[in-house]
């Protein structure tokens, strides 16, 4: 019998308990051992079903012998980091999908826990469900990594489905994806691009070796984005989407940022709708591969921890355990990456192409929308000072 | 320094020595070692940049102690089943992208593996640069797998879409893959279905744990397709694929088959064109998730057979190492499986409602082309007997 604790009882940690009984048999042929939640950690204990395993004090599972794997739900950095930190200190392995503390301190955590010779696994922080982190550290691992770029929030994909299906207002579609229940009654972290920030730091962090400083990264959402330039593009056969986009840059450089993205209709990612997400990982050996799935949700971000669980216990030390360098040299400003912009101007295709030269025109009417060549971030910012810009977006390809 | 042997200098087999070479910095980085090709198999010496490094003579390689990793890329079962037998003996780990070793003698040569201790990988074998097997087996670990599905073959997948693009009969269509180099002087195996069986039959083998006998599996290719449906289905808002499917049937049973189906154009897997591919895996707890990438191709497999040898060198032995069992009990036909049915016929719509109830009617010009309940496929056959059948292939999903 293997037994594990849950600290936290959210969403994800009650899957996690509702995985781990559902699934017990296939569990349990894969391991060769039955898999059993011992302890669950609450701040506040409730009734229900697991009530008989509760408990408020952590130092029951840091001292409990029998506990191997520990499984953080609770989110956030604090409580999390110092938990982890000593469930790691006391050599069991700890499984998360708490995507803010891996981004902000994975590299740290995993040096702690390659020191104690257990494992950190956190393959529910990115994509929920779909199986992303260990493709691209395991089957790719021959590769290198050109480019990673994905629909990695599926509240914010939901709000432009529903703008581009029926015409909605961002504030409309914010409302109803609430309504829903995809979206949070403070939806801040989605909206503004946070959490798909915190995501493509993680990939960027795996893909290129060294730790991304979240701080760093840029991070456009889709609160101030427009019905209007939704239609235009849909009508040039673009679909806009926000994409995280992590970049080996020439050199030894690279970049990552999060912003909306015009994305030809012909792309595989342009149909990810809903609350879908799509990540895809360019490889300099294996081109471009695409990953596609439900991204939250309870239990399929509740069954990448419980897998990662049967990897940790299954799996000896590996000699090239995953880690990162904490060295944040290299990383550039997003504005070096070259691609074609999308515009919207009040003014004229004249005063477009006195500002960009050669343009390609969208649509003309009193404002003038366009697309550029492929220069830089900074090029376009100083070559639209003279402008007044509407909407300004990168196009992807 | 780490010392491998490569069997069969084809296209992947060279694709693996340029990987081992290209990305020699990257993997070095990854294992704390450099990677290298220490000795080549090849049936005839050839001049090249590998000339010194081949031999004609397997034992040299099964008795040099020095090379701890084989990967064999000689295709077929006769002497790739040999020496992949002798080099696990040996205690050499071994990889490959040989599907059809793999379907037909997969499960013995695992229980060799394990016994000698070393690993036996195939993510190559499957899908080519895209992961999907050891996700399969790994990171969807915690759920039972309801059903896989995919578009297996890169070839017929780009004789379809030339197809619907151009209007292209098969056979012109064929031709045309095969002056691109996408189809083989005898494309047999890829447009009868065999290519793509061999793979379903891998992926129901993890999936489910046991053997799937491909001699049961029933495999009918696009060779017969006429371009009318193509076009009818179009119009209906249908894609014509060849799809894989392997499904866990009510009770213990599960099938396996291969066949063109009718996707509708809203499933991701509509516009997966070209010689791409794209696999869909089921999960009860994670829903479906998709993979999609180049199938095929000398890089992209060589790079999955890299990272399969790193894969092999740097973990452990796994107590729940992937094996399934050789008990071909609980394989059913693939006609108990339901679905709707596209039928073309001779014959009116009276003629279509007098042998299946009610059906959709898709066009009707002398020819009748209508689309059924869901039915089994004994009943398809059943049902259709007194009719003149043109065409008939199932509806996805």
């Amino acid at each position: 019998m293997i037994k594990i604790a849950i600290m936290g009882l959210g969403t994800v940690g009650t899957g996690v308990a509702k995985v781990v009984s559902e699934n017990a048999k296939q569990i349990e042929h894969r391991l060769g051992e039955a898999l059993q939640v011992k302890t669950i950690l609450v701040r506040r204990y409730k009734d229900g079903p697991y009530r008989q395993l509760m408990t408020d004090d952590f130092s029951k599972i840091e001292a409990d012998p029998e506990i191997r794997v520990v499984v953080e739900t609770i989110g956030g950095v604090e409580a999390a980091y110092e938990y982890t930190k000593r469930a790691l200190s006391a050599g069991k392995h700890v499984v998360t999908a708490n995507k803010q503390l891996v981004a902000e301190k994975g590299c740290e955590l995993l040096e702690l826990a390659q020191k104690k010779g257990v494992s950190y696994l956190f393959e529910a922080s990115v994509g929920g469900g779909i199986p992303i982190l260990h493709p691209l550290t395991q089957c790719l691992a021959a590769n290198r990594i050109e480019e990673i770029y994905g629909i990695l929030n599926g509240t914010t994909n939901y709000i432009l489905t529903r703008m581009v299906r029926t015409g909605a207002f961002f504030s409309d579609a914010l409302r109803e994806a609430q309504a829903k229940g995809y979206a949070e009654a403070d939806p801040t972290a989605d909206v503004q691009g946070i959490d798909a920030g915190r995501k493509i730091c993680i990939l960027a962090d795996l893909a290129f070796g060294h730790q991304v400083p979240p701080e760093l990264v840029e991070m456009e959402g889709i609160s101030k984005l427009s019905l209007r330039d939704v239609k235009i593009a849909e009508r040039a056969g673009y679909r806009i989407k926000l994409l995280g986009r992590a970049v080996r840059m020439p050199g030894s450089g690279r970049t990552a940022y999060v912003a909306p993205h015009l994305i030809s209709e012909e792309h595989p990612m342009a149909n990810v709708e809903d609350v879908f997400n799509a990540i895809v990982v360019r490889g300099n050996a294996t081109g471009e591969v695409m990953f596609y799935g439900k991204g939250a949700g309870e239990m399929p971000t509740a069954s990448a921890c419980v897998s990662d669980v049967m990897e940790a216990v299954s799996s000896g030390p590996r000699r090239d355990a995953v880690v990162w360098s904490p060295d944040e040299d290299g990383f550039v400003d997003a504005r070096e990456l070259h691609t074609r912009f999308y515009c919207r101007i009040e003014g004229s295709l004249t005063d477009a192409a006195m500002a960009f030269g050669q343009v390609e025109v969208l649509s003309e009417d009193g404002e003038t929308a366009f697309l550029t060549d492929r220069i830089s971030g900074y090029d376009a910012e100083e070559q639209s000072r003279s402008l007044n810009m509407l909407a300004c977006m990168r196009v992807l390809g």
